[in-house]
């Protein structure tokens, strides 16, 4: 079946960055055929769809003015936090002091399942269509990234200390191994192991983490240069910075996805573009935890891919990558007193492009292209914020949200129509949840602080 | 006809900042009778509703586990100003190149007009029941807002040079003293006049115009400490700050309404306290443009009220008031290096209370207490961002957005229901204004720009 989106607003994000006012796509099974503006529609209706363009293998969708970009990319999530979404939000210090016991006394496989079901629901009503997830039982979590049809990568966490599904590092190294192997030719997942952070993990732990994703050739993903004790751990241990520590231990590479990334150097920033590495950019998460702005223009200017990333909802506390979209310009341009730094096109390349390169898809996904999997996303712009649009790139960073999403397909399969989702029901994964969240370890715990 | 909304989780923003998990807001004509926990729901019933609760005036609402809220204030605004939205987002400077040009030249009576009815559509759709606008042609904007059914005041900008609605200053001064008189005795409806800001207007008529607002006791509102040439025209001609030249002028007191006010020394922030002035806070707008982040907490501290406004649609893009929330909280908790600063409760106090105490307004709406007027909100949180809600406010601030307000009553009246207006058709207001913007002096300026 050949499928025609038109009468949309296009925003491919190819390499010319072209913007098509009125612009249509053409996709057949997972794949993108062709994509342009009006001009073409007439050659295009015929070659695709048959001299009369009626042919019974062809559908036309009306984009009725909508805008069509490539889905989203979210290089940082933590799917299982969705019971941990809203609870002590303004506290001084909560990692250590309730998230991380809270995660191992009551954070089992159930929970974290039905909570990645709904967050990957959320993913999708908001126009994400690929994740990088970091958290636990992620063959698991794979899983239902599988059955709810977004593209994913199932992040397995290792940590020193005994986590909530592994008693061991090595526990936890064998069993995403496992998963990666089982997803090794899965179209739309994979599995990796992601390390922890850098002082959460051993030297030894990190290495022999990064072996096995190098040997796979999967994201090698960690929280890097994001908190105070990190920073003053590592320069009183070694005298290196974060980024310096991972050099040396010789982890850094063209498959690092490096999260938060906040407090760099300029030599920080040379070595991860020496290396090839990507940063996972959270800029809600960091500013609401008052942890500061990355240096995103330098990372730019040196050349480093810079992804965006929810972080978990207990953290970012919506999945929204709009909202991430529009701290984003906000932040940057105040940050460096320039209100033309960051323009909208380059930042819904961040969200798009360089999310899908951060994670070693930029062949597959992130931008509207001929052979590239058919991850689109319609937004609308019906809605009272969505009118008037002059720009369509400044209409999604300043203005849109999530609710402005209309329609998301992954790999070609239509997976959200007119705002719902066409293979599952919201009110049931939220129920599921809900029951879930009643069981005792996780409500007691939860009632301590509520 | 009594109305009572139960089954809500109610933050009534009153002076104990309660929150009434399960809790109940009755009120008859345009006011509140009362507000409370479920414990006093049965003798609520049978005080209002007659023995069973089922008398013929009383109507009960299923808040359905919304989050019930007073409207929200919006304490600075441009009514007229969406068909600016989106244009020249990114550039360096606007104001100045073409926004004011095309406002002189393309701006008239019918667009504004048209702009303000799509704009208060927005508001009263986000849950913004209460809005001081600064525009022009505003005894028509007045009508509008009559119409619409909010709550507003309407400020006729006055600058020194000729605009698109006057010749003169005294001659937008005339104009907006006949409405100041002619709402006199409105319910809901204000006029006021609006001096454009400190170096727009000359200290003539800075004091003309407070003269005219404080001898009608409205609000006396401008731009203040907001751009670069201010500060320094300022500086160089007087040696003073903005704040320090306008109490020189004898202009500043508790009617003075201070938009962006982000450059302040502690020196004009203690002024302002004295004088009783408040202070409208635009963080997306101020921030998007680069200009920096308003000292609020040292404000807060000073005891200096602070309510949140969106600016216009040129510079903040949404009316969202929520988004406001969210910058607003990161903003400055990323500027403090504490994320314990301004907690959840104390950002939605602000877009509520704070506003209308702004406004002068707060013996009438902020808050549902007996014998306010019943201006409240709904909340729904059904949507995936709303889940789970352990604190209302933080719900409010890090998840909700303006696509989350499910019902709105200003003055008892409900004016949307189920996300949709009740007394206009969204459709058919958007087509208006679009129609209008495709006039010729208008469209023809746009296109040299896009």
């Amino acid at each position: 079946m050949k499928t025609m989106i038109r009468n949309g607003i296009v925003v491919p994000m190819n390499r010319n960055m072209d913007v098509w006012p009125d612009g249509y796509v053409v996709f057949e099974g997972t794949k993108i055929l062709e994509a342009g503006p009006v001009d073409g529609l007439d050659v295009a209706i015929i070659r695709y769809g048959g001299e009369n363009g009626t042919g019974s293998d062809f559908q036309v969708i009306d984009a009725r003015r909508a805008i069509v970009m490539p889905g989203m990319v979210n290089t940082h999530c933590h799917l299982g936090m969705i019971p941990f979404r809203g609870l002590g939000d303004d506290c001084k210090d909560r990692l250590r002091v309730f998230l991380l016991p809270m995660e191992e006394q009551a954070m089992d496989c159930e929970l974290a399942v039905a909570s990645s079901r709904y967050a990957v629901a959320e993913l999708l009503l908001g126009g994400v269509t690929t994740v990088l997830d970091m958290y636990y039982f992620e063959d698991q979590v794979a899983r239902v990234m599988d059955e709810m049809g977004i593209r994913g990568i199932a992040g397995e966490t290792v940590m020193e200390e005994a986590t909530c599904d592994a008693e061991s590092p090595q526990e936890a190294i064998d069993r995403g191994e496992a998963m990666i192997r089982a997803y090794r030719d899965h179209p739309r997942i994979k599995g990796c192991l992601a390390p922890h952070g850098t002082t959460t993990c051993s030297p030894d732990t990190l290495r022999r983490v990064h072996d096995v994703d190098r040997f796979y050739n999967v994201p090698f993903t960690l929280h890097v240069a994001e908190m105070d004790y990190e920073m003053i751990q590592l320069r009183d241990s070694f005298g290196l910075t974060p980024v310096e520590y991972l050099q040396e231990l010789g982890v850094l590479d063209e498959n690092t996805v490096s999260a938060h990334s906040i407090r760099l150097t300029d030599e920080d920033i040379r070595i991860l573009k020496e290396a090839g590495a990507s940063i996972a950019h959270c800029i809600a998460s960091n500013t609401k935890a008052a942890k500061g702005v990355a240096p995103v223009r330098a990372m730019h200017r040196a050349g480093v891919n810079v992804g965006l990333g929810t972080d978990g909802p207990a953290s970012g506390n919506t999945l929204d990558l709009f909202s991430q979209m529009r701290f984003c310009a906000n932040f940057h341009k105040n940050e460096l007193r320039d209100r033309s730094a960051f323009p909208a096109a380059e930042i819904v390349r961040m969200a798009t492009w360089e999310g899908a390169a951060a994670l070693g898809l930029e062949a597959v996904t992130g931008s509207l292209e001929p052979g590239k999997e058919a991850d689109i996303v319609l937004v609308e712009t019906d809605s009272p914020n969505m009118f008037p649009v002059y720009d369509p790139y400044a209409a999604l960073v300043y203005s849109a949200g999530a609710a402005n999403v209309r329609d998301v397909y992954v790999a070609g399969k239509c997976l959200v129509r007119d705002k719902r989702l066409t293979g599952a029901d919201f009110g049931r994964i939220r129920e599921e949840l809900a029951r879930k969240m009643e069981r005792t370890a996780f409500r007691d715990m939860k009632n301590l602080l509520c």
